[in-house]
């Protein structure tokens, strides 16, 4: 499979990463030789830039896209370049050219979404773009396929991951909202122009592609009504907290029996429900569907290594002629005896004077190191209920415990994640 | 596509289920007419049962496997009759008669994975097992393809809806382990022989299909080392609480240097960690990649629609021409006034007698009722901070909160899930 990539940015440079370190990997998946899997040219603005930011001389690169495009020996297009246009012509040209397109673009796709599925049908290739929604998460592949079968009732999501980062961190050192933007910006997690992110409009993008997988229509984007984060007060969040709550960025699509109910906005979130505990950078869907009921996806939504992840499982879908492992190699297994894990026990043991310490010495004598040992008596017996930190299973299996006169019982091991 | 369903017990049921009511949805993810997805024939031991759990007479019931077996009109058998024999014969001799395969069927799977998809790799057909891990959850789908571009480094899961329930009902209820086995029996989530869950063996064959997905070896069920919750004791459960952590059955395998660590057995999970609170019959897949870091997916993992749901995505995913959808409608919306949600608020108001009387009269008179009201004095002002109970957005916008002389400003106003 002869692969372009245009734009060398974050993304960019996770894709060539991943083509670099996980070649193998991706050769297999894709049922072809090692050799086969080639990045045959790279198209950028600025080539010395690229070159700077690591892209080896082995690897042509070129600011002449067009020469790309009409290169007949490439098979499939990766556009990593961002924003609406030049990305736009290009996925058009690429479609054009009968070449695959996977795209991270998330305004390209919201935009002009049906015209370019059509483009791609009409010339016989596939137009993919599992990365502009989710970052690494397979959203789009599961609500496409995985949840087929199922009348989408609602879909909600932590679509933004500079946005989760920020509202993280005011709660979690009560921040005021500029302190979080300014921190958020220094890591990278947010833009020197911080507007997309904050405003909602990134998300509302990403509400607009789900609409078109979940449930099949096309949204305008000025249909959607959206609110940002930057009303989004630490005295709010605090009071939220009090009462159960917490305060996240919220893109959803709900049924009805009116429509469909589209929403970008804070919203306070329970405590209690599968996505408040979604924090930083993570970002998370929460769909409802008629035959699966509640399902829930997490994972990273942003950086240029778990976005490069999802243009790649795409290129996989895309290029794999079949999806079925046909030579499965025999394990190579750690014995249980060998693996490490942290160990709860719990023993009964005679009240007398010094119990503790024979058994705490049984453990130091064996290497084995504690995190928490309580002990509660009741009547003539005590418990000592302890945590091992992690170590071996046989060391622990070799303890010898129950060979102290004090300990009458090991009522139970359980090992510990 | 013309489709042969084996096995009319819970699953088969499922399956019809969702073909009747999700024929347009189904067909339209196939690029097929509604008429072109036909279900042309039903294979059980007992027809006249068949019949009697709701095959309508319009569906061809047979005991004469072979026939179906045999005949080339067929497409795709869609095997839900479960355990070892006579179902691997049936899935051999389907993909040697040039017929795709789907099932849900772990244990054959698991134990036969290496042969049946050389087979069906020498006969140009495919195997799909979606629904023999996760129930309804697209995890194999995910590994295979989602997060094809990863070295995956850990997965570790609940995988057993019935010892899941069991586990919940123990610590929510302070119920011992017969008692939770009973209710979990009663309610139909435990067979009449719970054997096979409770002992840890269904997240066995689990465990081995993920290996194979997931890192592309073969592993004996004799080699992994298996603890099932027979032995899991209402006061360890306790115990762990009080530490920060709660009993799940786990199934994980980690890489290390020396090979695959590979288990299953009841494990304490910290608190603080994302499956905790994955309870019930529901189940959850946590993964570490080396590109994707830690990612997530929960859902059903049991039930007749929720397993038919993971099958038809695997007939989907076979059937597709091209994953693209080509014609999106637009979309029907409901307009942001029309859509409800609780809304939280937070007053700023002169701190005299009545303020707040006169702020939930404005409320009860528009009909908005409230969930929660916290008042705090602060100096001359006071805030009045609270959560009224779904209605519709353009009531609140219409509630001129404003207008009362003792309401300072509206600080804040954030919607609620």
């Amino acid at each position: 499979m002869n692969i372009a990539l245009l734009g060398f940015g974050f993304v960019g440079q996770g894709v060539w990463h991943i083509l670099q370190s996980n070649r193998e990997q991706l050769a297999m998946k894709l049922g072809l030789h090692e050799t086969d899997v080639k990045l045959q040219v790279v198209g950028v603005r600025d080539c010395q830039k690229a070159r700077d930011n690591g892209l080896p001389a082995s690897i042509p690169v070129t600011d002449d896209i067009a020469s790309i495009l009409a290169d007949p020996s490439i098979e499939l297009v990766i556009e990593a370049i961002g924003g609406e246009y030049p990305a736009y012509q290009y996925i058009q040209d690429a479609l054009v050219s009968g070449k695959h397109v996977v795209t991270a673009n998330k305004e390209v796709i919201a935009k002009h979404q049906q015209a370019l599925f059509q483009l791609a049908h009409d010339h016989r290739v596939i137009l993919a773009c599992e990365a502009a929604v989710g970052g690494s998460i397979p959203l789009i592949r599961s609500l496409r396929v995985g949840f087929a079968a199922n009348k989408i009732q609602s879909v909600m999501g932590i679509l933004n991951g500079t946005t989760n980062y920020m509202l993280t961190r005011m709660l979690a050192d009560s921040m005021p909202y500029d302190a979080a933007l300014k921190e958020a910006q220094a890591l990278g997690f947010a833009e020197a122009d911080p507007t997309m992110d904050v405003s909602g409009m990134d998300v509302a993008y990403k509400v607009i592609i789900l609409a078109g997988v979940a449930f099949h229509v096309d949204i305008s984007i000025d249909a959607i009504p959206v609110e940002g984060i930057e009303s989004v007060q630490l005295a709010d969040m605090l009071h939220a907290q009090d009462m159960g709550y917490v305060v996240k960025l919220i893109g959803a699509i709900t049924a009805t029996d009116h429509g469909l109910a589209v929403r970008v906005c804070p919203m306070l979130l329970p405590d209690t429900h599968a996505m408040a505990s979604v924090s930083n950078e993570v970002n998370a869907l929460f769909l409802h569907g008629d035959c699966v009921g509640d399902a829930m996806m997490v994972g990273k939504g942003a950086g240029g290594i778990p976005t490069a992840s999802a243009i790649l499982s795409d290129v996989v879908a895309i290029g794999a002629s079949t999806s079925t492992p046909v030579s499965l190699k025999p394990a190579q297994l750690v014995p249980l005896g060998d693996q490490e894990t942290a160990m709860y026990m719990r023993l009964s043991v005679q009240d007398h004077v010094g119990v503790l310490e024979q058994v705490t010495h049984v453990l130091s004598q064996a290497g084995v190191s504690l995190k928490t040992v309580i002990q509660k008596n009741q009547g003539d017996e005590a418990s000592i209920i302890l945590i091992t930190h992690p170590v071996k299973e046989s060391v622990i299996q070799g303890l010898q415990l129950n060979e102290l006169a004090a300990v009458l019982r090991i009522d139970a091991m359980v090992r510990v994640v």
